[in-house]
């Protein structure tokens, strides 16, 4: 039994907390979502499906001072919060702790280096999957697979996701995976968020199919013109390949949407933009999908008259 | 009292029609949207808004066989039905008649002209607009102008024109007026269609501000590379001005999306591409707004399940 903080409430906080306590971690959820920490005290982590158990005990605080010192702690906040959370973990997080971020995006783990230094922050690609169905309540997606960089003290907390049945790799190349997936995202999510479909949709006509594949070319070419190789060959067959695999699944940016919270779009096309800029590339579709996520994001703010009791 | 044929009878054929009428032209209606031709049998056009008459005689057909040679003609249909309106007209139109196209967008006066011979076609540009209510029944916008060409065989038209209350100046220079509305369409309708919201809105956040300026620039360069001059000095402050003077209205490709209708997307972003393309520049702004746009209608399309009542 290990203590172990996982710094956020949404989806994919809740689905690491369940499985983390079904096998007898002592789970902690550190969140700002007051409604979503309410719940899991109350009545656990709940799972929507048909799995054998549905209510997993856990740990629900806003109060850092309720915390000890935290040795493990996965970090799974969107990457808007990123720095918030990380200034929070500053104060609690022991001399010798380490935290995972399995974050979507790009520039999550230099913004924990900074706060955190180097040698607590570490990051990992995670394909697991699920969908924030209520307060404390989460659907998880099919199984996937979580990829981490060997990194001194990190063995712990992959002994722990191991035992509570996470498929874990050990990769060298974290790098490439963090683009793989980042050229997936840039592809499927403004997409799908803008055109109010679900994943797979997008391969249903050929207008669709070409913005798809002009926002992978596009990262793709920046990932080349950076020396990163993706874990593919062409850019455009992995994000079909993927949009078909997931053909039933509303994405995370499509979900943040619809319930009016902010997106990962900076993590996302706005990472591009810049990383393209670095390199004296144009990113023109990935501008283009930031600037409308973030017109649609403004639009939603002013319409919703800045509720912001929005989930994390 | 002249025969006037106006093709089309959506709000700005019922605009036109109702108008002409009331100076006691004898207007008929050509239109495929049954309901609407109708309506307009049935109860004349009907004006909604505070007007002195709010209804006006007009004869509605969806028969050629019904009409006498025409001599005198308005095309008022969407761009995306012009070739199919030309052809109509090929079989009904008088070899000495004339057809004033005041359609938005770029390429229906090419279409026209092949169809019906350069003679006996025409276009103008106008910023009078309306809003369709229902069949047959349509709100005016505000009083507008409509900007024409001298051309043998245009003056009758013109003078009933004029007589029903419509201001209209005679220009050298239309390409250069055409240009102008184009570059402030595709800076307007496609991202007032895609955020769902009015054109003032796009006025309200920064990164609808910054695609509106992308948009229009990116098209006022395609011009220049065309050796067309519009008539304001610069794109980006005569489309935020056109956004501010019609804040309140919902352009006329948001109505079309709102209603499920085929948008003019191509005669406008579709236009500015092809144009570039021809003079070696890329415009990847009114590409992306372009397919975006077409994604949009061809999910609705799927999710309509073919219903193909549209209106005109």
């Amino acid at each position: 039994m290990t203590d172990i903080l996982i710094v956020g409430s949404g989806a994919m906080a809740l689905l690491f907390g369940a499985r983390l306590a079904a096998s007898d971690h002592k789970v902690t959820l550190l969140g700002t979502w007051r409604k979503g920490i309410q719940a899991i005290n109350q009545s656990g982590i709940r799972i929507a499906g048909d799995l054998k158990r549905d209510s997993f005990p856990a740990q629900g605080v806003t109060d850092l001072s309720k915390i000890p010192p935290v040795k493990l702690a996965l970090l799974l906040v969107k990457s808007w919060q990123t720095e918030r959370a990380a200034k929070q973990l500053a104060r609690i997080m022991d001399p010798e702790g380490i935290v995972l971020s399995l974050q979507n995006g790009l520039g999550n783990l230099e913004i924990l280096g900074e706060i955190l230094g180097d040698r607590r922050a570490t990051q990992g690609v995670t394909t697991y999957g699920a969908t924030l169905i209520g307060p404390g309540v989460v659907r998880p997606g099919g199984e996937g697979i979580i990829s981490v960089q060997p990194q001194p003290g990190l063995d712990p907390l992959i002994q722990c996701l191991k035992q509570s049945g996470f498929s874990i790799q050990e990769v060298e190349n974290l790098s490439g995976l963090v683009w793989s997936k980042l050229i997936i995202n840039v592809a499927i999510n403004p997409l799908t968020a803008l055109l109010n479909v679900k994943n797979g949709q997008l391969l249903d006509n050929k207008y669709s199919k070409d913005l798809m594949s002009l926002a992978a070319r596009e990262a793709g070419n920046v990932a080349s013109a950076l020396g990163i190789e993706p874990g593919y060959e062409d850019p455009v067959s992995a994000v079909e390949a993927v949009a078909a695999a997931t053909a039933e699944n509303i994405s995370s940016m499509l979900q943040d949407i619809r319930r009016g919270a902010p997106t990962e779009i900076d993590a996302m096309c706005g990472a591009v933009v810049r990383a393209g800029r670095s390199v004296n590339l144009n990113t023109p579709v990935n501008e283009i999908m930031l600037l409308l996520i973030q017109a649609r994001e403004n639009i939603m703010r002013i319409s919703e008259n800045e509720n912001n009791d929005n989930n994390e």
